[in-house]
């Protein structure tokens, strides 16, 4: 994924004629906490925190936004070609809440806001576990899914304890997360093990059973 | 994982009788798009945001915040005890920037950040994918890592057409994480399901190998 993918192109951009309080407006009509400053061709020279200007009195709002501005070289910039994984790398390292976008020439054409990076990983964390689960099935040609569930209730016996029904097991998937039960297992590796775990299980059951057969 | 544990206690809050240039000037300060109005308990009463300061000519800014916060009505807030989930989901639907978090009496304890949330997601997309074939060895006892590795060549071959050798795939994970992989595999399922397959080749090899000694 690169950043051009993740950017929001319908951004506020400002000037570097505008005067403060025309940036202020601006800023407060759009609901944005930061603008890039460009030129007449698009490029970036400059970008405006709602922060920096909150200090300022009535007669430097009527000043042009250029003496208020951070310099071009100070501004963390991302290029639309970036993986998507540097505008994280950026925003966690720096606590920035937007980052401009250039392209290759320089020009400003988006903006990666901090909700939009939160909301493309927590995708990653919604998946329901239930898919995994039925994945997991499928590359176990020949295994049911009831098979399934009663080798995860024997797994979660021999792992935790606790006793289970497989339909309870069943129901229990139904309604988490990935993300939640990560955290319940204790980390990717261990959810990891565990599904692979009851994958085992699940065939040295199916084989017993047609020895015994 | 809980919010109390993702908040961040070291964070600014201000009285509703602070003036809107005291307020402004403690936000440039501390570096802080918005702050929690508190009583003298620490009982939130309201929320201030640097946008809606920028906006106010240096008159009003002699007045006391009260009269500019938002109401606590309309507030959006977590409990410390809520899930941390339930914090992403707030910052992602009203695009906010951070929220404040009260224990069950209604004070003030903590804020969440959207970087901080940033920070705590992205920890899952970077785990080495390394790690995951070594769980999967470690689950497939008998396995050994070479073993591993050629079966993960195998179905490369299978999958993609692509010739790769045992010794380039061990090079190509261990340069590679978790976030990446998925991305590469076309989503969460087809990587895990890849993973499925690979154990399977590798355990059919070794019991081929056997029954031809």
């Amino acid at each position: 994924m690169k950043v051009k993918e993740l950017m929001d192109t319908n951004f506020l951009k400002v000037y570097p004629d505008y005067t403060v309080e025309e940036v202020a407006k601006l800023m407060h009509e759009k609901n944005r906490y930061s603008a890039p400053v460009v030129d007449e061709h698009d490029k970036l020279v400059g970008w405006v925190n709602a922060i920096d200007l909150l200090i300022l009195n009535d007669e430097d709002k009527k000043k042009e936004i250029k003496e208020f501005m951070h310099d071009v070289d100070k501004v963390i910039v991302l290029n639309e070609n970036d993986e998507a994984r540097e505008a994280v790398i950026k925003i966690v390292k720096y606590k920035v809440v937007s980052i401009p976008v250039v392209n290759n020439e320089g020009k400003v054409v988006g903006i990666v806001r901090n909700c939009d990076i939160t909301k493309t990983l927590a995708k990653l964390y919604d998946i329901p576990v239930y898919k995994l689960f039925k994945t997991l099935q499928e590359q176990l040609r020949g295994i049911t899914w009831e098979e399934l569930m009663e080798a995860a209730a024997i797994v979660t016996k021999q792992t935790t304890g606790e006793e289970i029904t497989p339909e309870e097991y069943e129901r229990r998937i139904k309604n988490a997360t990935f993300g939640k039960a990560i955290w319940a297992c204790g980390g990717l590796e261990k959810f990891f093990a565990g599904l692979i775990r009851i994958g085992e299980v699940a065939l040295a059951r199916k084989v017993a059973k047609k020895r015994g057969m």
